[in-house]
């Protein structure tokens, strides 16, 4: 185990703003990339909290990732509203197309908000969380960089490509889900490259196509899916729902893009808002609350339930944990 | 290998129809079903070909499905179609529904069909494929009966939960997946225990939630879902999409609903079209093609190559092949 330091929650914050706002963000970038960052942190997601700040702040200093640029929101469809984000991360654009999103999924029953040239480096589930909190369901997708071979294949091709969902619960938080259709993410191998930690088999190839479980071999080979050929599928779906669909680049168009400069994954991203009660339907139907009862009581895991009481605990303490290093290096880009 | 016998393509529609209308089905519920179930064994997908006319014929005389009760369509919303099966086999309500799904898909940007009270038995790959006939995007989701335990847990609570999804393409066939969130389909179980073959380890749990092989003890047990906690999320997303986010039942309400009888599951259905050229992409986007020719440069298999080579073949060749004992069951029942 690392050396870990404990943070308050507002030195989190303030740390996450500082970073950002000393490396060239506008203020309203550095008000919605930190609200992201610290939400994954409070929830102990180590690998899409402020350990991405350090990639964030290199795509700066490359030139590569507009740091004060504002997205443009557009109109694009009845049920379609399209952010660009020329450039610049993308939860700002998210923030800004997100009222847009909601007021066409209402009027509707369901919308879509594509977003444009963004860079995105963030967890998913904090945005479809916000869906959420507005009565909707709220589904994510984004591909990636080229890391991840398709099922059968021997080289990268799709992305990470996460998937996320949101229902919204009456009386209990949203249910959420927000994976990647790779084995692992991608800061998951990143990690483990900087402990030196193995990885699990199953969750890479080497650059000649064979399975390896070394952790700087895999970034120089591709990553493999989840679930065999499914997930292969999900991987395909995502890569052309948030690519091609939207008028965006794919994975391996963003890995292009990039000519080797190691920045963030540049390209779309689709987001989806439904609203169960022009369908007919509602959220805390018996059905779905007896769905949620029935993980319990078999003792199964409700997919958002780990990260629910890691955000409980994290309020309670009033600290969360991080690794020593990172902080340190943290400190002294702020 | 069991014993088998080829039918010719015209004969394999002739005896669906047959079966069909000798068993109460209404002329324009044969139609759709024998389409659906032909496509499926042109594909040389004996799970969802003509197989599946034995559960449809014992549920009719069971008096549990109606066969001559007809759909009714509803406006739902300016981007949703509702249509009620009034207890009938789902094919004939996606016919009905497609019309206003396409035209409200092209004037929103995106659009959804909701079924209701329908018995779904058939697979979505040829839904989608409908879809993408008409130059858009497919995605069709249904819940079924809770004969799959959540990932961690010991006892059915999940439906198989099938995804599909169509991309058309411009110089080819539509790209198309469409695969059970279970480890395999239930069709497939079921074929095994019918040909006393044994399962492949991971697809199910015993009576006790422990690991079995054994058919007839998994389909007294319950299946797993693909993909570990991943494949189990993306189940709960199906139920709720396709079930209370309509008003319809979820897996486990369906198997309760069915009290034991045996029949097929009784839920809804969630079909979502979407227009790139309404998003400002475009469906032969260069991204897309590539991400195609990726998947068979390093010799991976795209999801939809197998059943297109089988359709290719079984027209080519003129015939297709079945297991014999299926047929001589199906002649009885014509």
């Amino acid at each position: 185990m690392a050396d870990t330091v404990e943070l308050g929650l507002d030195e989190v914050d303030t740390l996450a703003r500082q970073v950002l706002e000393r490396n060239g963000f506008a203020p309203a970038h550095v008000a919605a990339i930190a609200d992201l960052l610290v939400r994954a942190q409070y929830d102990e997601c180590q690998s899409h909290g402020l350990y991405r700040l350090l990639g964030m702040v290199a795509a700066r200093e490359q030139g590569v990732v507009a740091g004060d640029t504002l997205p443009t929101v557009h109109d694009q469809a009845p049920a379609i509203v399209k952010v660009d984000a020329h450039g610049g991360f993308s939860p700002l654009a998210f923030e800004w197309g997100l009222p847009s999103l909601v007021a066409k999924a209402r009027q509707n029953g369901l919308a879509a908000m594509a977003i444009n040239h963004c860079f995105h480096f963030t967890a998913l589930w904090p945005e479809v969380e916000r869906i959420a909190e507005q009565g909707l369901v709220g589904l994510a997708m984004t591909p990636s960089h080229s890391w991840v071979a398709p099922h059968g294949g021997i080289r990268g091709l799709l992305g990470t490509n996460p998937l996320a969902f949101a229902w919204p619960r009456a009386n209990a938080p949203a249910y959420v889900f927000d994976f990647a259709t790779s084995a692992v993410a991608r800061g998951e191998i990143e990690l483990r490259h900087r402990s030196h930690e193995p990885l699990e088999p199953g969750w890479a190839l080497d650059a000649q196509g064979q399975p390896t479980c070394d952790a700087e071999t895999a970034l120089a080979g591709a990553m493999q899916t989840f679930g065999g050929h499914k997930g292969s599928a999900l991987a395909t779906m995502i890569e052309l729902l948030a690519g091609p669909l939207i008028d965006d680049l794919t994975s391996a168009q963003s890995q292009a893009w990039d000519a080797g400069r190691g920045a963030p994954p540049y390209h779309g991203e689709l987001v989806l808002a439904l609203d169960a009660r022009m369908f007919g339907g509602a959220i805390d139907a018996e059905g779905a609350e007896r769905l949620f009862a029935g993980f319990i009581e078999q003792g199964a895991r409700l997919p958002s339930q780990r990260r629910r009481a890691a955000r409980e605990r994290s309020y309670a303490n009033g600290y969360v944990t991080l690794n020593a290093a990172l902080v340190q290096e943290l400190r002294a880009l702020a």
